[in-house]
């Protein structure tokens, strides 16, 4: 596979994907699905969160699972985590990136994190500090979650959503991504939002993160790129669709974003055969689970080759 | 709902989405669905095609749906003509619009209408010729069908495509669009051709009729839009997928459509609460048949108002 890669495709299935099934995949198939994913290509994986494990049981093993996935050569090994209580943990079990939402709809961040924006804010400049304080490199990446509306608010004021994030670029992060958390978003304000998010911070302009509720996700993936977005976040077959609404998926589909992006010339450095062979470890770790994506169920076209494949121009 | 529409979305479900499902609707649920799509504000509909009933029992009742069809106040009927022999039945049978597929794979062709490219386009020839002996106003619309790859040959060369729309175009067609029959298409190919499309052919470029197999359709939309296409085939339902590939839905599906478009602030005069509800036809006339969508399942987001409610600006 190719060495360069054109767009990063960040796996968050093992975090955002397992968080949403009520069962819990068992530590050790956990880890060999993530250790699949990178076989595969995938370099930056959301392996789980520190967060409360009363909770979110789900994620109580995360400490295990970031220390077995930092022995696979090459993978950038992130958390997500909620306040600084967290980020100390991810620390400590050798977390290589920190991902820390901060929810602009206020309705949103009091359910998820139990705190204002402002104070979720507060808990992102302290771990800045933290940082700051630490012998060795850590990334940390804020994210703008209900960027593009609210199940609870509806629309979110823009203006908002763009003040948070130079707040945040200033509060020092590497980079601010923005997430349609809710599934609401659409392509031109996807297009307005990123462009608009460059101009306001410049180099911290971080990756998009979308769902894929109302099957918009990787109509929202091309005006994100036209906006020069090159990092997506992603999860293996749709995981973490609610079971009572069948075609109300979770995230976007890893396997069709890779699909979307190798065939529009843009390479991820991902093997799609593997990438879709590494489904057999959800399967395992959670039988009968609703897997989602088209290409693993019709399968590549006849005669494709994926950019990561052709040739270098 | 706004009487101006930005975008013409062209639903197919009744000839493309029904013909690839093994039972039969009943002629009287056909015709409910068909008065309940443009009761949603669809103003074009392909209600069927004339073609073998031997071949496509499913289409042997097209002569009855279109003389109901053309009953409805304000909606173009259209449907589906593979030769000379189907485009008299369809004049006979009252059509408005006549839309003649010509596939670019010499396979494909061989396979779904058993002649060559080149004998298909003189049937377009003819079908033109026969046109100007009418008394009545006649639509034709030519569509370059596998025109982004096909499933017995692989890719297919751009020229080539390019080649035949010109050809469709001087024949006397109104239109000529692109269609995606295999859902091999991606935005950049997509943006790409249809650009091209409209160099070669200016203002005879037509359509864009995408499949959503490896659920690249709302992305080859997008991509489409930024092409400067204005009319969209789409199915109600995603119907049409194999039953046999539970992800591998048929062409797009109408109402994801509507919502991308309409939330993207383009005007399609369709109502999709009511749109939404026309799925229970199909659920009357096929007990039991999968149907696609996301936003039937997952409801529109807290707030939204289409881009057809909102006041002019």
């Amino acid at each position: 596979m190719a060495d360069q890669v054109d767009i990063i495709v960040s796996e968050v299935g093992p975090r955002d994907g397992l968080q949403s099934v009520a069962r819990i995949m068992p530590t050790a198939v956990k880890a060999r699905w993530i250790a699949a994913l990178a076989g595969a290509g995938l370099r930056e994986i959301e392996v789980g969160s520190f967060v409360s494990s009363k909770r979110l049981p789900q994620m109580a093993d995360t400490g295990e699972i970031v220390a077995a996935s930092v022995r696979i050569p090459g993978l950038l090994v992130q958390a997500l985590v909620p306040n600084r209580k967290g980020a100390e943990r991810a620390i400590a079990a050798g977390t290589h990136k920190l991902t820390i939402p901060v929810s602009a709809s206020r309705a949103h961040s009091a359910a998820n994190v139990g705190m204002s924006p402002e104070d979720a804010i507060d808990h992102v400049r302290e771990i800045c500090r933290l940082r700051a304080s630490l012998p060795a490199r850590l990334g940390i990446e804020a994210t703008v979650a209900t960027a593009f509306g609210c199940t609870m608010e509806g629309p979110v004021a823009e203006d908002w959503v763009m003040r948070i994030a130079r707040i945040l670029a200033e509060a020092g992060v590497d980079s601010v991504g923005l997430a349609d958390t809710t599934g609401y978003a659409n392509p031109a304000q996807v297009k307005r939002m990123f462009t608009r998010l460059r101009r306001e911070v410049g180099e911290f302009s971080g990756g998009a993160h979308f769902h894929n509720t109302r099957g918009q996700g990787l109509a929202n993936v091309v005006a994100a790129l036209d906006a020069g977005v090159t990092t997506f976040d992603s999860s293996q077959g749709g995981l973490g669709g609610c079971p009572y609404a069948p075609g109300a998926t979770g995230n976007i589909v890893t396997e069709d974003l890779v699909f979307l992006l190798e065939s529009m010339g843009l390479r991820t450095g991902i093997d799609i055969e593997r990438l879709i062979a590494a489904r057999a470890l959800i399967a395992e770790g959670l039988p009968g689970e609703p897997l989602y994506g088209q290409v693993a169920e019709a399968g590549l076209p006849k005669g494709f080759v994926p950019a990561s494949r052709r040739p270098a121009a």
